[in-house]
């Protein structure tokens, strides 16, 4: 850990230097209980993604509350989460190269370890690595039910993927990875409805023709926090992976939910800054840049001061304009901020300090962070 | 430190673990030269900004080489830099709040530094720190010269903090901060000249009016990497301050330089990243997304690569595309990409690999990544 918390325990919310990675704690409570609520009837297990997180503590809090284990996207995040005391973990993506796959075999002595493939000479190094490790991998073959990045196509190809996986001595034709990342994001419901209705279309499609050759499928998984409900209540996914939902960004307050497709999770995930600067009437300038905030999905929010704009972000710096009617903050005085987009900003800090009643209550080392490989 | 590096001195670069940030040893040492180089016979000293490499082992290289220290943003730099063995640093922005300022103050006690202010009652709270700290800070009062960031305006306001400087026992007036960082990435030659010219202009007219009043001032300091050669002939400057140039991004290479205003840096920083998808005849899927390679100023490109396209970055993913006549490359290949914008891609980082002659020469801990506070 390169750098020390920037809060102590017991400390006052206005005494923590910044900039910091607030979590709400009551905000991010009940996201928890109500992903759990929302899920109650359904048939499907629940493995939120850690890719949002990457936080051991945060992954244990949700297999508390019925979780059946985490997903994450790399090896170096299933580290640090096994490492962290989480005994399930899924890795939904695919994993390529002898170093790394020799680290996943490592980590199956030490947990429930599954992995995708959507690569025929990718099963072949899969089963290698497994057998020179003595373990067995769970794995599961990635469709693209329409997200167009990685997975092979639904139907024959991905037959045949399932196919070469069974014939492997090492490995277990675990089920179909069918998550559909670019629905997350469509703003309006009824985009969001067509674009899983087509992906539950072809996950059908392609459970009933490996039936067809006597291939059982009883394990599909997908659905983001933008679709999950949908995902659960088509009967073709027996699990869902939502990950944002802890913690929600702006990017997400941007879909128009329809008030049926998701239960209102709340903002809880703020970077806590300071103004340094005051240098004219038309600005002021925030201590958290592009390097405190990840700009990709868009600049963050001011939270909780209407007619404030975080209007341009600079490496260290951010420049906040007040709308007509409205005053600019004063030096010294502390803001909340809204991120863009919670997963890349929270790959930008090593530790959230935790809030609750105006107190720093908990520190949490995120121990993934950085942890791309 | 999080994360372990993702190679081993002497080890093959083919062998790198992906994603992984590169420094071609090679062309980063030509750009250290170079750089000094450019400077010789100019009444300027070199003072490189350490926010872009956030590393001691390359500050003190440059020191090596005659730079009279380093630049950064942030006090948590700084102290990163000082405990890697830097021993004069200025930090080139406001610092505001008691606890950041004690923790400056505490590190005056182990190495020369200097901070800039841009408002009275922060001049105030820096004396007090001071004081308090029995310590003695330089400092350099900030002026606005056309960013439209931090700065006071040049002129009377300049003028008056310099002046409650001087009433201060604890801080020495030392000179002006009058960075133009807009400046840097203007793409056509004569617009960066223009904006230099006038930054020149208001600096003359400052130090003039601190002169009629008997303040001497000899350090005025700013210049980046897209214009430090004109500061540095300008006779108004003694010291610039650029940074990026020792490793160059895809960003700084749309400027257009004028052949006399900037010597040629080369590209030396390289994200490697390995094809782990192979889904279909029109793309390939790479392992580095916008968690491996800020996308603040535009996506990667792929390097040494005519006809490949890094064409989308979603988290941990990048997906490559081929312009007519150019094929992808196969699964498991690896690639290197040039970042879009190098501070902040480091930022993602624990480790350079130094690269030479297709080897792993030296791993180099990034301690003041995540330096945000």
């Amino acid at each position: 850990m390169a750098t020390s918390p920037p809060a102590e325990i017991g400390m006052r919310l206005e005494d923590i230097d910044t900039p910091a990675l607030l979590i709400d704690l009551d905000s991010f409570e009940r996201n928890l209980r109500r992903m759990v609520d929302s899920l109650r009837g359904l048939p499907v297990r629940l493995r939120p993604h850690a890719k949002t997180h990457k936080c051991p503590q945060i992954a244990l809090r949700q297999i508390a509350l019925g979780a059946v284990g985490v997903c994450c996207q790399k090896v170096s995040e299933a580290e640090a989460l096994v490492e962290g005391g989480v005994n399930d973990v899924l890795v939904s993506n695919e994993v390529v190269g002898a170093r790394k796959l020799d680290r996943l075999a490592a980590l199956a002595h030490r947990a429930q370890v599954a992995v995708c493939v959507d690569d025929a000479a990718n099963v072949d190094e899969l089963d290698a690595a497994a057998r020179k490790a003595g373990v067995r991998f769970d794995v599961l073959v990635e469709i693209d039910v329409g997200a167009g990045r990685c997975g092979v196509a639904p139907g024959r190809p991905a037959l045949a993927l399932a196919q070469r996986v069974l014939g492997r001595e090492n490995l277990r034709f675990a089920g179909l990875q069918a998550y559909h990342g670019a629905a997350q994001h469509l703003r309006e419901g009824s985009a969001r409805r067509a674009a899983i209705g087509a992906a539950v279309g072809r996950v059908r499609d392609t459970v009933q023709l490996l039936a067809d050759h006597g291939i059982g499928c009883t394990w599909v998984t997908g659905g983001g926090t933008g679709t999950y409900l949908l995902e659960a209540a088509s009967g073709a996914y027996q699990e869902v992976q939502p990950g944002s939902y802890v913690f929600m960004d702006a990017d997400y307050a941007r879909n128009l939910d329809a008030p049926e497709a998701s239960p209102r999770f709340e903002l809880s995930l703020f970077v806590l800054t300071t103004v340094m600067s005051r240098p004219s009437v038309d600005r002021a300038v925030v201590d958290a840049g592009l390097k405190a905030s990840s700009v990709d999905a868009g600049l963050p929010l001011v939270h909780d001061r209407p007619g404030l704009i975080y209007a341009q972000a600079t490496d260290e710096h951010g420049i906040l304009r007040a709308a007509p009617g409205a005053a600019l903050p004063t030096l010294g005085e502390k803001l909340l901020l809204v991120p863009g987009h919670c997963d890349p900003t929270v790959n930008l800090y090593d530790w959230y300090v935790c809030v609750r009643a105006g107190r720093v209550e908990a520190l949490w080392p995120i121990t993934a962070r950085g942890a791309v490989g």
